[in-house]
């Protein structure tokens, strides 16, 4: 018997599964040893993995709404899952709910080059989507740093990347959504015009909602032009405070950088040492070097970006503090980018056990490098870091072996970001992992609408339960 | 007596005003004859005037949730007001609801230059914003063309205007909001951080809400350095389909134009004649030319905008079929820039009825045109018009001084809007005036989604419950 709103004891995954039989074909379920050991976590660190009682592979939107049919009637909790390369547990099912994997929505449906708009699925994944827009000369500019992340992922944790602070995050991009309420009723807002002002905006709530509100079936991108010629700077200095103090100089100067990255000594000897990149900064350099910057500018004419590449190495030297201000050869820099983004790898590879992506108003980064200093002493914990300098937006990442002094570490970094005006995530979103941090450092009365808004959506509560904030027992 | 929820007759407006008293000074609350004729309508053409029982003046967050912890308590409709400059009736009360005007809510609290964030109240107008970033070499981006404009205002329509093309529309700006449920709730959703994931985005729900969710008390917004040098070009065409192919071409072109609109003959002559306007446009090119378009390019480097300008008037006059590419010497310029933004006040003037702001994908601008071209001819009815040619978003004037047949004109022209894929309002919002239309062109599930929202922020609905859309009888 499967579970029914009000019954007691939960449903056994095979007859979970049965359910879903009657909707989908035969290859669209599978169920125990099917289920591959990836469907049950994504790339958190320190999240509990979980296998769901089934994974379903919709090919379309009618499946997608055939599920939410289903699982609604049933009260069967119901995660989406792009490509799994989420860091906050989003896509982590209970064993007694479903999986809904996108793998197989995954066309392109259109490239408007009129419009500039790209109408895709939320399977398609953001390499393949750029191969395709390369040759037209377009590009969809946001670049969370994991290629193999799908369109429809990225929408959900409204992902960003280094050169947001150029483009914005994805909900800057997003046109149009295509999305399914609990229940199997398919709600479109948006689509290929570039601004509206006709009613709530329900696509740009559902950005960002973490497969909580809707599972989204279709996505209308905004692209711009793909740019001609991209130049990478890397500047040595001894303090990270001169950094983040060049930040509001660098954007107040008109260059309108396409990355603006600081990584800190430690970040980058392992991130060089991993990819053995050669960036040309002597011993003695390296030696002093306590954080860098890397900045990108990026022209459709080659002669602009030269002349304003050299304009800020002499803004860094001469006015800002940086030791040194080295123009990147081409292949040097696509190495240096690709291997920032790999950054949690390289962390992850060499033991780290937790991160986090807190964001704080960008003058605001020294005090919370400082904030950050302070708990890395009380608690005895290695925490090393990059991140977006130019948003704000920090990726440190927490050695603590011990689990529950590991969870004050970051209790203490969350704490720490929101107290500087910031917020708990920046990029990655909150999931199950940090759920707990955002329930007590959210304003109750915020949460409370957020309930609200949640209610009206997904009245049984299906949608995701494990993640963001959970539901006071009376609305489930 | 005054109203409670659940009384039959409407409450009379000198009592509603005495429940307000007790909360606010005696200066704070206006009533009959001290009410200005101005509180019963903003610039809408075509809506009816309606004077409130009462005018409330705010100085602060305080007041404002006081007012509205009392306005929910009796049920009492509350309509937001900025300078009302608005164009769709969104400002207007009912004859027992009260006017909450922002305008002693006016200060700039902050202007962060490390950050690049202004902190406002929402009683802030555009000039002076605009004034107080001059200066700093900062702009707020967003040029809705009517600058006596509050800030409050164009965060509740999601006001865009000329330079979205390049800027794209309020939402796009605002990095965080302070508001006030019904009831009396705070509610801050972001601030200084400039992207987050963390949780919904409270924040861009309310952002084109016209208040029927919230009244916001403060504002965040993102502030971007100000262009040094601006030029502008004037492009003649035959024919104003080859204006909207030629658009896709200049915004793949990479120049990124600060503003990209077109405008029919009629409307051009109209605002050459209303401004005086000399724009070097020979009498033959005037007689054969039936649509213009103006490109504004900005850069900090004179040489490089001077460069664009180039390319870009043989790119028109070469590949796009433009007439000539005239670059407009800097007053001329601006007065027609200014000309253009009082292309309403001009249409106004010479009588007519109504406007629209319908949006539609940009490629689709032509077939819009021909649809307009008929029903025009249909109905007999004048209508001519501009518009943001890069954003898709038309202004079309409508003459038609009988009421019944206007009303069916305003339906045609938008509901062709919606059937190419468009919205029907692009930056001036639903309102009063359009509510019917809304109501009957959008989506039921999307509108019953909407009421849910609505629900959750302002379970009484006395939030200017006469916008966008009525509440099911059931949940007043």
């Amino acid at each position: 018997m499967v579970r029914t709103e009000s019954s007691g004891p939960r449903t056994p995954p095979v007859e979970v599964a049965a359910v879903f039989r009657e909707v989908l074909a035969e290859d669209q379920v599978r169920t125990a040893d099917e289920i591959g050991e990836a469907y049950g976590h994504d790339e958190t660190l320190s999240a509990q993995p979980c296998l769901p009682a089934a994974v379903l592979l919709p090919g379309s939107t009618h499946d997608v709404a055939a599920i939410l049919e289903v699982a609604d009637r049933w009260s069967i909790p119901v995660t989406a899952r792009g490509a799994g390369t989420g860091l906050s547990g989003a896509a982590i099912a209970d064993h007694d709910g479903i999986v809904v994997s996108f793998e197989r929505m995954d066309r392109i449906s259109e490239i408007d080059l009129d419009n500039g708009v790209a109408v895709v699925e939320p399977g398609v994944r953001l390499a393949d989507l750029d191969a395709a827009l390369a040759p037209l000369g377009l590009v969809y500019p946001v670049r969370p740093g994991e290629d193999s992340a799908t369109i429809g992922g990225t929408v959900n944790t409204n992902a960003a990347g280094m050169r947001a602070v150029r483009y914005g995050a994805t909900r800057n991009h997003v046109l149009g959504l295509e999305f399914v309420l609990a229940g199997g009723q398919v709600i479109r807002s948006g689509g290929k015009v570039v601004k509206r002002s006709s009613g709530y905006d329900l696509a740009q709530l559902v950005i960002g909602s973490e497969g909580t509100l809707a599972l989204v079936t279709r996505v209308w991108l905004k692209l711009a032009p793909r740019p001609r010629n991209v130049t990478t700077l890397l500047a040595p200095f001894t303090d990270l405070e001169q950094i983040t103090g060049a930040v509001p100089r660098i954007l107040a100067s008109g260059l309108a950088p396409l990355v603006l990255e600081y990584l800190d000594a430690l970040t980058m000897a392992a991130i060089v040492h991993r990819s053995g990149l050669e960036l040309g900064v002597t011993d003695a350099t390296r030696e002093a070097a306590t954080a860098y910057l890397v900045v990108q500018l990026a022209d459709d004419h080659a002669d602009r970006v030269e002349q304003d590449m050299l304009a800020l190495g002499e803004l860094l030297v001469d006015e800002l503090g940086a030791m040194d201000a080295l123009v990147l050869p081409g292949q040097a820099a696509t190495d240096l980018i690709t291997a920032r983004e790999q950054a949690f790898y390289a962390a992850r590879e060499v033991g780290f056990h937790d991160i986090i992506d807190v964001v704080v108003p960008r003058a605001a980064l020294p005090a919370y490098a400082r904030r950050v200093g302070r708990i890395a002493e009380e608690f005895s914990a290695g925490i090393v870091g990059c991140g977006h300098a130019g948003d704000g937006n920090v990726h440190m990442s927490v050695f603590e072996p011990d689990e529950q002094r590991r969870a004050q570490v970051m209790a203490a970094l969350l704490e720490a970001g929101v107290e500087l005006g910031g917020e708990i995530s920046g990029e990655h979103g909150i999931g199950r992992h940090k759920k707990p941090w955002f329930e007590a450092l959210t304003d109750p009365a915020a949460l409370q609408l957020m309930r609200g808004m949640k209610a009206a959506f997904d009245p049984r509560g299906i949608l995701n339960p494990g993640a963001i904030f959970d539901l006071p027992r009376s609305s489930t």
